[in-house]
């Protein structure tokens, strides 16, 4: 028991990563653990909208874990431009360090469902990395642009860089941004 | 999907719904998000130690909906005394509020998670609030006691608030727990 414990204070340390984006209403950057919780509840409240069945068990544990390696590594911008391979890398690192915390057995489901979601190949890392890309964009849509705007990121660069997984993953959820992204355009909710 | 989109960011609220612990290593208090994130690692990676067969997939949506209801009542410790049938009556006020933002079906789906959780007779819901008690616990265990010294709650009342649900929901829970909580007391953790 001891052994789970021990991991179940480290990922305490999820709390205390902080994202780019302010909850709604709150003087305060998001970190990474609410923003977790909150990507499982819009899974499932969106579960209609997928594009095929998804088992939904599945999608919500990718969602729990996704986030996890950023205890080691931080929370990277999606916008950032180059890095990546290495950042992955650092992100599979940090994961093997903190699920191995935990009983083999354990540790290997939790690592099978990391890579799942950032393989992004099944049906349901699709829909979980629609919904994960979808979430600070809504956040963004409804503060002003908040976040885009501190770090200077166009509408191009929001559009280019979340489109793809979006429309791959949940099609009538970028149904539903493509046009509140364009009109956020407009008023000016974008940086650079 | 304007009505789920105005859901998911309805819950966005629980992110600013403080309770009386603070997460380790951290001067601020925990919300009720992050919270709900930690339980369900926790429910998941405890999974071995349940003291029968439980769903998973049951236990976590449980958890993931069970504080929902504080976004109109807020946090309150379960160590008050008093007023429980109250406030519980205008936790499911206000629950019938939130998940009424979503479709018919998706609100009568999380509903009925968050009643099961609250009636706590299911095995699922039994363990899944044995989690819920003995999280807050574990981090005074390691913060040298400090919601409770905050607010003067004593070894006892702690012991007999908290062991009856973690015994019943998962005892192995319990064994682990209980001597590091008389060994707290010893130490001078509590209040009161």
């Amino acid at each position: 028991m001891q052994q789970v414990i021990g991991f179940i204070l480290e990922i305490e340390k999820l709390k205390g990563v902080t994202r780019k984006v302010k909850p709604l209403g709150l003087d305060r950057y998001e970190n990474s653990a609410e923003h977790s919780w909150q990507l499982a509840l819009m899974a499932w409240s969106l579960q209609p909208y997928a594009p095929q069945p998804v088992a939904m068990d599945r999608v919500l544990r990718m969602l729990l874990v996704h986030d996890i390696g950023e205890i080691d590594t931080g929370d990277t911008m999606v916008f950032v431009q180059g890095g990546w391979a290495e950042r992955k890398q650092d992100e599979l690192q940090a994961v093997r360090r903190i699920f191995g915390l935990l009983p083999a057995e354990l540790a290997e489901e939790m690592l099978a469902f990391w890579q799942e979601f950032e393989e992004g190949t099944t049906p349901e890392a699709r829909y979980a990395n629609a919904i994960d890309r979808a979430m600070p964009a809504l956040l963004n849509l409804n503060n002003g642009g908040q976040s885009w705007k501190e770090n200077g990121i166009s509408y191009e660069r929001v559009a280019g860089r979340i489109r793809g997984q979006i429309e791959d993953g949940c099609p009538a959820l970028w149904q539903y941004l493509e046009p509140k992204l364009a009109a956020a355009k407009d008023a000016g909710f974008f940086g650079a």
